[in-house]
């Protein structure tokens, strides 16, 4: 039965990858997130948001490719950058040649804040996904994820 | 410098690895939550409340472990099975046992609609996934995914 491709059903080695890398991606993102909001009370989206805005260059970025960056609706994302900047960690401007743009910057605060949530988000990504692995599975997932990435 | 772990950066491979898994992760769910939609106006999250309901012993479940199982707070999970349920797949029946809980359950319709869009989705997984891996990647990324939901 292992080699049967029904149209309902996958072959069970299949099936294990398929099912274990969304699992592992919930687990993982799970953890990651409950440490963040543990240690600086900012969930694992907001920390993404910090992260695209804090690298972007000149330390700003347009709402639109933001939203995009970090796959939130529009709205969901004027609502999490609503908060963020409640909190004094985002500051929004006005784009000068787009009279209905924005772009979302760091605070000095914002930019103190991501620092810290760098090293503990690191920290769990070693503890909980690189520990886990060996330097030839390490490098054999980064091959099979580019092929994903571009398939 | 391969080797050199500081408190902000990962080194390449490892940061290849992992951001490889988020990138695949993010482009796959888009891509299958793309084609579920253009061939049943089904997006993936809804997809996954039926299939999760039209597996439950007895064909229903809890809202609360619902909510569980599809990685959505209580209020989401409640505005998509309202969604759901006007569109006339899922329908709502009060717990015998227990006056504040609810079950949600698949309709005829939902049972039908369900079938449709299983066959859709493994037909994505096994051209996006499955047929960009090897048998050996495929057992490999097995074992470590298992590893991973452990750690």
């Amino acid at each position: 039965m292992s080699n049967y491709v029904s149209a309902l059903r996958l072959p069970a080695g299949e099936q294990a990858a398929w099912r274990g890398f969304l699992r592992a991606h919930a687990a993982l993102t799970r953890e990651l997130d409950a440490e963040l909001v543990a240690a600086h009370r900012l969930p694992l989206t907001s920390y993404e948001v910090l992260l695209a805005v804090g690298h972007a260059p000149h330390g700003r970025m347009r709402m639109s490719e933001l939203a995009d960056r970090v796959r939130l609706s529009r709205s969901g994302l004027t609502r999490l950058v609503d908060r963020l900047a409640r909190d004094g960690v985002i500051e929004r401007m006005p784009c000068r040649d787009d009279a209905r743009g924005w772009f979302a910057a760091l605070t000095p605060e914002g930019r103190r804040l991501l620092e810290e949530a760098r090293a503990t988000h690191h920290d769990g990504v070693r503890r909980l996904f690189v520990a886990q692995l060996s330097a030839d599975e390490l490098a054999m997932l980064g091959d099979c994820f580019a092929r994903l990435c571009e398939g």
